[in-house]
């Protein structure tokens, strides 16, 4: 950490500063004395420290860290990928393209079911589907909670696909006992209390970029779920929030590879989100695997017309068996594992 | 709710769609054909219908509300302006300018009851303060918690001052029975759970903008909670995100305005966090008095530099005594109610 | 174009107002009548029409737009691809991935002349240099001027690579007579005096997105140049200015398979100036040929650590060797057009 | 300047940094040696380095700026207030508020005279008004241009009032030799030509901050025209590009006291192309007084719904003449000179 005091800082209060801060912390100082200000620098485990903290001495000028604030995301000291393997065997993260496909709401048995077959023959490994569903409005449709996940196992039951859905709430947290992977939407990334409890859990959590966080946020939010034991973390790109209107949001394509720069979790983008347009899934999807990404999770709906939510951005199973094919074609062009 | 069909659409297609609008919904459908494109108006009540369902219809090209999608929080439909009235008779939105000052977090008894005598003494009608503290960290200070909460009680047990704290979490809910004013902070603004459960209250609710919502989500939040019967909803614009690095967020000083024309309730600023500065407090907070805000929320604390949390953005109880003269005098000068 | 009257207006305020909307300009409006308000349709040629006129009403509540407000840059009205061909033979926007690369400065005849041989021999089909470099701040190194663009002439010679440099002043476009692509730069893609004069040559112009600019914006600069007579304008996503600061810029991805869509131009993206790190510049321009791009942009510099100028995102001719085979690779297994 | 070097840095690595440092620019460096890494205190004039040379080094981690990059616009070096005195004695930046006022375009003689006599009476200083336009599409009114300006010294002529109209063009400076202030757009910020050429005059220049321009930005514009020679530069904020969509652009009014306390310059705020909706402009004009502003220019047309750019953002006369009343008694109530 590398601290900038004000230039008018006498002698005195440097030295008193300097004093305080190797008192109260497992750190050693460096001082040198520019011709406009001075400059401290802490040596030892720094992230302990509060930034905001030092930022409020009245001698302090600027902070700068230069250790990242995440530990157990960081990939300094975990240099392996991980790797995040289902009981049924299915693996996130080990080189191969990982497709998570499936409506964007549980509406009915047989749509969930047929969906779910549909996109298992088009080589999805995982099916996703929302039974508690994040509705700006209060007055439109919720999901159908509790009956939404009985019909999430009963899809799973006909089809062996490990299910994916998205959690809203601490005391749901019994009824996500049997789902696979648990999903943090990204009006929770921040949601600090949930995901100190989902890091209590043995099971992974497919954890989405907020609306206009930063990745060094995102990374640390990954580090609450492991702060608390559950290190099988999946980030999630879906886009962000700019000015750009054409689209809903703006996919962050380069946060894919600063992600597996940054950190050794597996990296996944969410091309239906990240747009909000049925035509664009396709060539972001590419540019996501072409960027490294390891797998993505995308919206299919048996009749995205009469879709209950996110009908726009949905493709028709049709749609989706020719961008699987494609997708699967570019990862193996780039040199990826295939199943 | 006016719909924009595409060029390419058959007077078949467009028969059709038009029967399944008036079958589905309470609607009459006007159509007028152009030279280019056929577009239909939907008269009636729009709020029930899906903007996302009829954007993902084929026949599609796009779509626009006529009418805002919020009601309860809409000033259309509630003309006069709502005002909070607490049961010790403290009032919020009358017109008078509110302040609501404290700090950051609630550190001690001793902290907090002094600078609670110390703002009542400035002019301060509530005392804010955080016992539950959202961090991006987990390793930093998360607050007192449950004995904050009996830390506020006893700073108001001594200075008569009702008190302004967040919640994060619905089972926390019990906690804050006897809390006057609860607070959703900015990363919860779209908590939804969170919302439906304090819509459930008869107590006034302090709702943060989100970082990156926008006005309307804003209402939409508001709305969530008074769908569920709570209408004591108190609306506080807190700074946005954008590219500018200089400032923590940006004041969206245009909000205040804004809200007050769009909604009847009460709008208050939080120059504190829009900042993250403590010079910009004061300008800040003047400038939000002189766009019509009903109340201001200060961070303050007695040793900044010892905060243990956002210490460079709280005044001193000194400056503070100085920013609240100032900004009733302001008040005073712009006609405003001083008790 | 459809206006949404304000509900309070009278039936006499509505046909004053269709009237002289029927008199002043060539359309005809359809009107229809909704309980809360009244909604106008114009039919004809909208183009012609200030959208600001018309919400300066005092009877205007919004204004929506049906017919996008470019002509010659749109695909609509000109569906087939615009090829640009060069004297050389040289094509851009034909289905093959064109190669555009070389330093961000030229900086003396032995660097422009050494990059431009080998990225010549690395597969590259043009040559980029600054000569006039717009900088942010009047001390940093503003180019070689005039006489950079003779060294460009050079390096032509040498190698037969067509040149791309950036113009930053009307009264310089004689100097640019024998430049074979003439660039404009984000900071001035509304510089709209530039354009309306590189709309009078017969020459490509390579026409960088603003910093913050909508990728509607792009296209209306786009339709300057083209109003003026000169339709050889390529299109350049360079990334977009975001809240995230990792990355210098936030390249939009997505803006490629829509200007696609849009319009008939050329796509090119610039990975360097999009991220501003040299590592990104691989995974990006993979991600751009995935989503379909015409070409890449890369800057290059033989020796990226004495560049005079954003060395910090150049390649080494070894690096930009591997990446152009890569991104050839890539181009091929997606079908186009190799060389 | 601090610079931090990355972990596996050799000794000799760094031993061969530092001489270069040494060798090239006339700065001592200091360093130290953390746990994880090295890092480098740069001490005397670095204004001359370039960030992104030292950021390109193999060796280089990151590097923070400890001065600002401007010298001329810095407070820091010109402690005092610049006030700038026009030829007929009227003053901007001494404490008192100015107003500057009129139409966005001229459009006619009786126009511009009629608006110049009723602006004054209402108490503005300074009429301003477009001859030159920049307009987002090719096909919209460009401006009355040479004719234009002629009106206006027209209307000088009656009221006594000095002008401030925009220039777009370096060729076009000999039209404005007598315009009082030359305004420089918000799309021509990082114009760098056109800064330069006005920084050869002595003539005010009225500069506003570019739609998505940092504070920082807009700084090192003014130093462009201050380095030239021409010191009398007066910054405008006019609101930034954010997501918000209900406002055309965020008026950013943090960046007031900001500038103010960075730069010696005198700082006005644009509350009509801040908002682009007529009602906003008064309270938002009361928000930049109370933040301390030293002037307004605000757009006043006598007939805002038949203006033939940026009608729904004008005032008419009546309104401006409240908006006048009011902002003048905040000015006074505030402390501030009042003529």
């Amino acid at each position: 950490m590398i601290i900038v005091l004000k230039p008018q800082s006498t002698k005195q209060m440097v030295d008193n500063f300097v004093d305080s801060l190797q008192k109260n912390y497992d750190v050693k100082v460096n001082e040198w004395v520019g011709t406009q200000s001075t400059v401290l620098g802490l040596i030892g485990d720094t992230s302990a420290i509060d930034i905001d903290y030092i930022s409020a001495q009245d001698i302090v000028e600027s902070v700068k860290r230069v250790q990242e604030p995440y530990k157990k995301a960081n990939r300094k000291f975990h240099p392996d990928d991980t790797v995040i393997t289902l009981p049924g065997g299915q693996k996130i993260g080990d080189g191969s393209l990982s497709l998570i496909a499936g409506p964007c709401s549980v509406e009915s048995e047989r749509q969930i079911v047929e969906i779910a077959k549909s996109v298992k023959d088009s080589g999805a490994q995982f099916l996703r589907g929302g039974a508690f569903k994040p509705r700006t409005s209060p007055y439109a449709f919720q999901g159908l909670k509790a009956e939404g996940l009985e019909l999430l196992r009963e899809a799973r039951k006909v089809t062996g696909l490990p299910i994916v859905t998205e959690i809203m709430r601490v005391s749901h947290i019994p009824l996500f006992e049997d789902v696979d992977i648990i999903q943090v939407g990204a009006r929770n990334m921040q949601n600090f209390e949930l995901l100190k409890e989902l890091g209590r859990l043995d099971k992974p959590i497919l954890l989405k970029r907020g609306l206009s966080s930063t990745i060094e946020e995102l990374l640390m939010s990954a580090e609450y779920i492991m702060a608390g034991g559950n290190e099988k973390v999946i980030l999630c790109e879906r886009g962000i929030r700019t000015y750009e209107t054409y689209t809903r949001n703006t996919l962050d394509i380069s946060a894919v590879p600063i992600l597996k720069k940054l950190s050794h979790l597996p990296v996944i983008v969410d091309p239906s989100h990240a747009s909000g347009i049925s035509w664009l899934v396709e060539p972001l999807a590419l540019a996501a695997v072409a960027a490294g990404a390891d797998g993505l999770i995308i919206e299919v709906h048996n009749d995205p017309q009469h879709a209950l939510s996110d009908g726009a951005q949905s493709l028709t199973p049709e749609q989706f068996d020719q961008v699987a094919k494609h997708v699967n074609a570019a990862a193996k062009a780039f040199g990826r594992k295939v199943g």
